[in-house]
């Protein structure tokens, strides 16, 4: 298919024939697949699985000798803190240690700025009359829908290749004291795969917020889940830029071994200066005895035996040529049409796709409707609102490869059919 | 000693200078010993401990072949679940896996009730002019501290031999509306190891509350925690008497493994009827994606080999010396005194000792002056007030049974020592 914006109205009604008859061999071949979640697949899975029996019965001591099988220790296991301090590029003494879910350290974070405010804040935000928070799009749905639950409203920031848009970042932060924070997701943006440029981290760290108590969640997710060795992504650590900025208090950041051994049974943490170390410690210790430092344990042994960048390497081995299928069909299949683009990740889970614009919606349920699940169009806005009804989370790092190149074989019809039916519209 | 209100000034004066050499020959022993916590003993973990090495690394599918491995289910594996209910004595559908802390389970059913009312609330708790909690005392000085946190006025309600006193109870829930709900350890209650009557729990299940979103945080938390084979307590399954009573959503049960396996990392659960349930899980899947199901596995596939049962008898053969030694210290030391009382609890992890009424924080001070470590009195009433100054919390799981036998032995010499005193000043 030539340009779509060079077709005449007769080569389009041709095009959208063709089109709609591919799409009905597809039809046909009664397809059953999914790419709505960026789940690990099961190899990775069963790379990682020696884990599971890691632990003979009698090593449950940490290194300072504490019986990990007892209560306790509310900030977890030293060398557990050690592990995400050397990920993350920072001190053990600013991670506190949560449960297999990263998610859940950041819902219950804002629960507590809720239920008490922040170290810096005058009042709990609950009490504000209004509380609003950035959220960069397209971004993470589970994201917006914690803080669309607690009863923020959420505004909209566009991301471009260095991050989010920081000159309206910037002033929306200074106008605005009921904005109370961002979501973030610094390297390898779900769903972009964008990393945000040192100056992006710098201008979000010292920027001036009208709100004093405003908190960036640096949701850490993918920071050691690169695609090639060679190209590697880094962000610069948001802790000691933030405390050099005068604003050592901004950021909770947020990282878990969910996509590197098991998402299911995997160790999580928040890294923050040690004030707001201080304030969680105190209102966690309500909320529980300690975290499972069994489990501490057992990952400390595994990365032990099995050092972390060589476990991401097993996974980018699986994961490599899932992202490579479904981009060179992209490619091959919608660059030619001109109404599509996509970045091409260095890491991350997603492929994130741009259609012809007010085509997403249609293009996903074209898709289902013979039997291919995509997560739906505009999730990865606020409110399920993709105002330009333009962007689809692609996640091909779940199915069997030959799966994958099907589903994105069939998006792209589906978008290439949505588009002409659109243009025709237009025209 | 005799009868302390049998003596005369000079024969407390006497009694008074042999009490002080006492506890001087104590003092000079420079004892450490530490009775604060109802901790598990080091012979516990171990005889658990084959738990850490129970799965192997291919043994992750639950029965309805789900990898337990990957992300997702939110209720926990139905397996998981099933043991519970059994446990409990209701059905696998009403019960929902938590992470390692059935306190956190607790705390965060109270936050969703806070930020987004129950069921049957008009409006979040959060927004309502007042909230009040009932707290039968003396009681767990964890759940006091997290309604205290939240916000809740805290009423003490007297605990008898059959529970919380129900004519005390049954009048305030009816009266005021802004009494939201009530702890309750029904079976082994913390501290005096009392047993619910069938005719409490009935009538807990079929009051008129003003309040009707009122909810009963029920901590199963000792269930299968017996001391003798041949005298285990029990309770009435609390969600049917509620449902039979019309008052279906009034119940938030809650159980975990943590005395069972290892408090560390065990498995916990929240029972409550199917309403609860559906409203549970709409806000747990903002908080998380799933909890740690390989944990529950290793906790199905553990018990599978060594029943529950089993392993509490083998627990119990551990607690009962230490029991058994505290009360008979007890017996003889206080009992001819006439001032002190304690029930003999048939489970559960503690005693509590009722002294001289005005002298608990003196004794619990004396002791530790010389080294000896009790929870500190007044922790067992809300805002660690106990207004009669007279209740003290003895965990004697923890020690070995000769440092129990020793600091159960300094107790009383402190005891006794301050009810001289006191009876002195008030002669």
């Amino acid at each position: 298919m030539k340009n779509l914006f060079t077709l005449s109205k007769e080569e389009l009604q041709i095009e959208l024939k063709a089109l709609q008859k591919s799409y009905e061999e597809y039809k046909e071949q009664g397809l059953s697949l999914d790419m709505t979640r960026g789940k690990p697949c099961k190899e990775q899975l069963d790379n990682v699985s020696d884990i599971i029996s890691t632990l003979t019965a009698d090593d449950y001591k940490a290194n300072d000798g504490l019986d990990c099988r007892n209560y306790g220790i509310l900030q977890g296991i030293s060398e557990g803190r050690k592990l995400f301090a050397e990920i993350l590029g920072t001190s053990w003494e600013r991670i506190i240690l949560m449960g297999s879910s990263s998610l859940t350290a950041m819902h219950d974070a804002l629960v507590r700025a809720l239920l008490f405010g922040e170290v810096d804040s005058e009042q709990p935000w609950s009490k504000e009359k209004e509380i609003k928070w950035l959220c960069p799009v397209p971004g993470y749905d589970r994201h917006f829908l914690i803080t669309e639950t607690l009863g923020f409203s959420l505004i909209s920031v566009p991301m471009n290749e260095n991050g989010p848009d920081m000159d309206i970042v910037e002033r929306l932060v200074a106008e605005d004291s009921s904005i109370k924070g961002m979501w973030a997701i610094p390297l390898y943006s779900n769903p972009d795969g964008y990393v945000y440029s040192e100056e992006t981290c710098k201008r979000l760290a010292s920027m001036k917020t009208a709100a004093k108590d405003f908190r960036i969640f640096w949701d850490n997710a993918y920071v050691v889940h690169h695609l090639y060795d060679d190209k590697k992504g880094s962000v610069p650590d948001i802790l000691s830029l933030c405390e050099s900025s005068g604003n050592p208090n901004r950021v909770y950041e947020f990282a878990s071994t969910s996509k590197v051994t098991h998402p299911g049974s995997g160790i999580s943490c928040v890294a923050t200066n040690l004030d707001n170390i201080a304030h969680i410690e105190k209102y966690l210790s309500v909320q529980t005895i300690g975290p499972d430092k069994i489990n501490e344990l057992r990952h400390v042994r595994y990365f032990q035996k099995n050092p972390i960048e060589k476990i991401m390497e097993g996974h980018a081995r699986i994961l490599r040529p899932k992202f490579e299928i479904t981009l060179s069909i992209l490619k091959e299949a919608l660059l030619p049409c001109g109404f599509a683009r996509w970045n091409v990740p260095m890491g991350g889970y997603f492929v994130s796709l741009f259609v012809y614009p007010g085509t997403a919606k249609k293009t996903v349920s074209l898709a289902k409707e013979i039997g291919v699940a995509f997560t739906p169009a505009g999730a990865t806005y606020p409110y399920n609102h993709d105002p330009k009804d333009e962007n689809i989370r692609i996640a091909p790092t779940f199915p069997p490869i030959s799966d994958v190149e099907q589903a994105v074989g069939v998006l792209c019809i589906c978008a290439r059919l949505s588009a002409v039916q659109k243009r025709l519209e237009e025209l």
